[in-house]
């Protein structure tokens, strides 16, 4: 059916030119709608239901509206229809107002009458355990057999703020008149997206397209971005998120609003355990590792604010600008108080950005053209990345002195505002003239911090030929199995195995370990050998073993003693939501006392390794610590990046090295241990 | 002369009755002032020396005002003197706005004329170099002389909002009028207190006293605050703090504000090293750690907030109450946005306090009686310290609705307010209704935080009698020295003395030390030797050392052999800012690598040093981490506690144990090297 080729689900991908005028048509009738349904419209204006239609009518929606009610010959004095049958002509866009029961038939209704999307406020599904998602599904299912599209479950909706299209409940539009910009944000949220907006508009930030994905049953965050990277209205793409959704079409989007010049800044929840808990319930996310979504946001080029006002401030920070290539770290201040200056410095320390100058004007005072030349200098430093201005009282009585001096000041580096006193005037007139500007030093800290360690989507490695590895997977059930499917994807094994009546000749003293696919804990079960000196030794080691364990042993192997300078954790998972990473930690239990691991998507090229080493703190004396002889971290980055292969195995779902051994410069590392799951 | 006994510089003990009095008149003079004399004020109304009188005329003094110029016969309309010597009368406050360099003579002339207490504006003294520390301490020296007490100088002077006393030079009072409240604020820097201002009065908040003690030659942070104790219009005291100066009149000030039930709430800047570096170029503060001062906050009842706006949202919060016994860690939510709800579930779970409950009222809608109700069962529940109410759009637009229910709800424990939306007025509301109510969920889970780690002051415990170990301190320049110390004060020593032609029975195996007092690195000076099997070998190892090391040994100790379930540092120094501390860390590297190190002001009690062992991560395995074997932490405890009490021998400046190795339980802890200096 020809409505279903053309608004029809398929990934754009292959389809190429299809697939770009299917994105174009949906997003023409999801932002701009002439023709809206309002399915479930309360006759009662005080009602939720009642809302959409009243705050399309206040923000003077051009187009025609349909309220859909049963029990009404006029909905808030405008013409009703007992039902969308009976709605003349194409309807672009459905807003499902009904209670979560009567979806599944006003689903249906849409797709009978050919609507190519529709929008569901209502709750109850996904997030509501099992029979909620089964209703999900049903409502996709049919939805999509249909050609519709879906918004939600739980979407507060659609607002194209210059179209006046304020197809939404959410109560942000009880505002006169919500503030046009160019930016757009897609919020998982609904009741925040509103909140976000206000937020925005108090300091005369305004927004393009405001939409909430609520349970992304279908439409995803991604695909909603991946859409406006086209939006001519769009400058920048602002997130709220619980969860990623679609990896795949979030990538996509992000490459593509890269290469468009349009930055993407996501603010997302979960990163405390107890959080990320939550946000499986509440919107029916999955539940996956919140260091696995800071790899996706880097690898991808998202820049992810830490700070919810942050989220708001920073884009004129990134606006017309590429990332830092190999940051400083450092910035200029120019500050019209000391005190206010110092919080700045205070919060940049503590994010690891360093203050290569300050310059202090109290004495100087705040003249527009002192403070516009002090940051002319800040700007065109080599010694910094970006300026910082810090304007103190004359931010909120003078505007004319110390605000515009930062408006005047030209450079080649960034430079971005944080006012001391309450000026919402000021900060207006900052963002107004491009200038990022923060009302906080914690979020002014925090931007920068999100500034420097923006990157650009990574290219994505090839795993290469995993076909080898693949052909061991079968066999990779205990320790011998998964050491070589490790070392067909390039570590060095380090481990044979041996016969102790009749052992190879070994470089003595070497370690012993059963092989058993049933023992968990080999070194409680004792099942492994340390420092066995000769063959005579090993023989008796073995026997020992074999006594004491019988049945469960399926063989031996044995590998030299090393002494290493330090020893990592080599893990590899694929995370429910954005699946492949590989991780490095400090050995033993500092990785799990102190968190100390780095993350990254999966494959990673030994260039990315090297980043991932020098982040992990715990692996400090492997770097040459106090003077001490240096690891070899070569050999460790070549590790990293061959066990992060693992990538291209789809069969594997889990895998670890702990420990890895960091032997001295020039001598490799060796495998400990090795699982495969 | 009668004067200096008046208001003398005596910090306030012994004395009592006559001490009280000094304080309040002192107190009447520096906040209440009657009779300013302005010295230096320009008569150009645009300059920062005109300031001073044109606000306090603008705000409504009601007492004298007596402009000093000696080029004109009025200045600003008013009758000007040639020098404070033709002033007539008494002369309770001079504002000394001249020049740096001619501070000292207007000093002198305030001296002269017998006037109570200055405030100096001018900078350029102890921040500026070795020759403005030479001139501050001229000026202090000619005031104590004098019986004048000094506020400065870089000081934008007091506020005393209520009695409309605005004797200060801070653009903030180009405001109309300032609210007045019943909070009072202290700040180190002149400009922060203005923005400070601005940013409670945007809130409805108000201040009943603001001084600016810049680089508090003489009267100190610590010292106002204490007269701000006794003040009956101050119900709170916040501090902005660039460092901590007299810690004695701070402890005073603090422990009288527990007792008078007035919560100090303290936002200090050098958290960083790069801002406590700026700190001490910035006022001339002294560089001392800042884990040191949040061990002085904590032991002296002091609630410091990390967050900016924390500082000015929280007092309600406190007011009233008192530290929480043994917090449960923990909060329950009401919510009515589940997204704005999950941001404050995030940020909590970040600071590790849990939310033992959330309810989402998006569905039951924000009614006052509904959020009402909802809020006095999570304030009545025994499984949370406390309830968090964060409200969604009805905030902004609807008050009357949660935010009402908010102000209407009642309960055992206390409640606070994170407003999603811009909603200033609803903020207004809540903090005028007594609810603590924040503008971000940042500055909300900083709150809820600051709140939970507050601690009333700790009793100061007896270092007992160290008179065993002072008696040893001469002979502490070396290891066995050091050990001697430690071991009077109650540590194990746990090494003895050898001979080794003749060494005494040892427990075999045992690590042998050279005694030296030069070698720094005895490891990598090969004047350690361990695992030592036998009376033979311990021979050998020594005469090895006396060939390599010749003159350098002056004896020689044995200890035996320990294998520890973790590895402590155990550190001990007299901080510039605030006295003795005594830090516990994580051993090997982790302390520095991790900075896993907890301070508190030393000596602490055994229950003290429980509380820090629980604090260091890297001590997880001593803790029985993973079902391992627990470490013998009474025996870690009574070390702390024993250590501690070096903060009675005033001789000693800094003392390491590393490591102190922790034995299985009820076998003790074990001091691997000792160090006093």
């Amino acid at each position: 059916m020809a409505r279903s080729r053309r608004l029809g689900i398929e990934a754009p991908g292959e389809a190429g030119q299809i697939a770009r005028i299917m994105t174009s048509t949906l997003s023409s009738v999801l932002f701009d709608p002439r023709r809206i349904a309002l399915i479930g419209a309360s006759t009662d204006a005080a009602r939720l239901t009642a809302r959409a239609q009243v705050y399309l009518r206040r923000h003077g929606f051009t187009g025609e509206l349909f309220p859909v009610n049963p029990r009404a010959e006029t909905v808030l004095n405008e013409r009703a229809y007992k039902s969308l049958r009976d709605v003349p002509g194409q309807v672009d866009f459905a807003y499902v107002l009904v209670n979560t029961q009567n979806v599944e038939a006003a689903i249906g209704d849409c797709v009978a009458r050919g609507v190519p999307v529709a929008c569901v406020l209502a709750d109850g599904f996904a997030e509501a355990g099992p029979e909620g998602v089964a209703l999900q599904r049903r409502i996709v299912d049919a939805a999509h057999a249909g050609g519709l599209r879906l918004l939600g479950p739980n979407s507060m909706g659609v607002i194209n703020v210059p179209a006046r299209t304020a197809c939404s409940v959410n109560a942000v539009l009880e505002i006169d008149a919500l503030p046009a910009g160019r930016w757009s944000l897609v919020s998982h949220s609904g009741s925040v997206m509103g909140t976000l907006a206000s937020r925005a508009a108090a300091r005369g930030a305004g927004f393009a397209k405001i939409v909430g994905t609520g349970n992304e049953a279908d439409l995803s965050a991604g695909e909603i971005a991946d859409m406006l990277v086209d939006d001519p209205d769009t400058d920048a793409i602002l997130l709220f998120l619980e969860t990623i959704r679609r990896p795949d079409l979030f990538e996509r989007a992000a490459r593509r609003a890269h290469a468009a010049g349009k930055p993407i800044v996501a603010y997302k929840l979960g990163r405390s355990e107890a959080a990320a808990k939550l946000a499986t319930t509440h919107t029916g996310a999955l539940a996956g590792s919140d260091a696995a979504a800071d790899a996706f946001f880097r690898a991808v080029g998202i820049v992810r604010v830490d700070q919810l006002e942050a989220l708001l401030e920073i884009p004129p920070l990134l606006l017309g600008r590429r990332p830092v290539e190999n940051p400083k770290r450092a910035v200029r201040i120019v500050t019209t108080t000391g005190g206010g200056g110092a919080m700045v410095v205070d919060r940049l320390g503590i994010a690891g950005i360093a203050t290569a100058h300050m310059l202090d004007t109290t004495l100087a005072g705040a003249s527009r053209d002192f403070v516009a030349t002090a940051l002319n200098d800040a700007r065109d430093a080599d010694d910094a990345d970006l300026a910082v201005a810090v304007i103190g009282s004359s931010a909120q009585f003078r505007p004319q002195e110390g605000v515009a001096g930062v408006i005047a000041a030209k450079g080649r580096n960034p430079i971005c505002a944080f006012l001391v006193p309450e000026a919402p005037a000021a900060l207006r007139l900052l963002s107004g003239s491009g200038v990022a500007a923060f009302r906080t030093p914690e979020a002014c800290a925090d931007a920068v911090r999100a500034y420097l360690a923006w990157q650009p989507p990574r290219p994505v490695p090839d795993a290469g030929d995993v076909a080898p590895a693949r052909a061991l997977l079968g066999a990779a059930g205990d320790e011998p199995g998964a050491r070589a499917v490790f070392a067909a994807l390039g570590l060095p094994n380090g481990a044979v195995a041996v016969d102790p009546d009749a052992p190879p000749p070994l470089a003595y003293p070497v370690a012993l370990k059963a092989v058993s696919a049933t023992i968990a804990h080999k070194t409680e079960a004792g099942a492994v050998a340390l420092n066995i000196q000769d063959a005579a030794a090993l023989r008796t080691a073995a026997a020992g073993m074999r006594a004491r364990l019988g049945d469960q042993i399926s063989g031996f192997i044995a590998q030299p003693m090393a002494k290493g300078l330090a020893e990592a954790i080599l893990g590899y998972r694929r995370d429910p939501l954005v699946g492949p990473v590989v991780a490095l930690g400090a050995g033993g239990v500092l990785a799990e006392v102190y968190r100390d691991v780095v993350l990254r998507l999966a494959p990673v090229t030994e260039t990315e390794a090297r980043g991932m080493i020098a982040e992990v703190r715990g692996l400090a004396p492997a770097r040459g610590y106090r003077g001490l002889p240096k690891g070899d971290l070569d050999a460790l980055a070549r590790a990293v990046a061959a066990f992060s292969r693992l990538a291209a195995l789809e069969e594997v779902t889990e895998a670890e090295v702990n420990p890895l051994i960091v032997l001295p410069e020039g001598q490799g590392v060796v495998m400990a241990d090795a699982l495969l799951a």
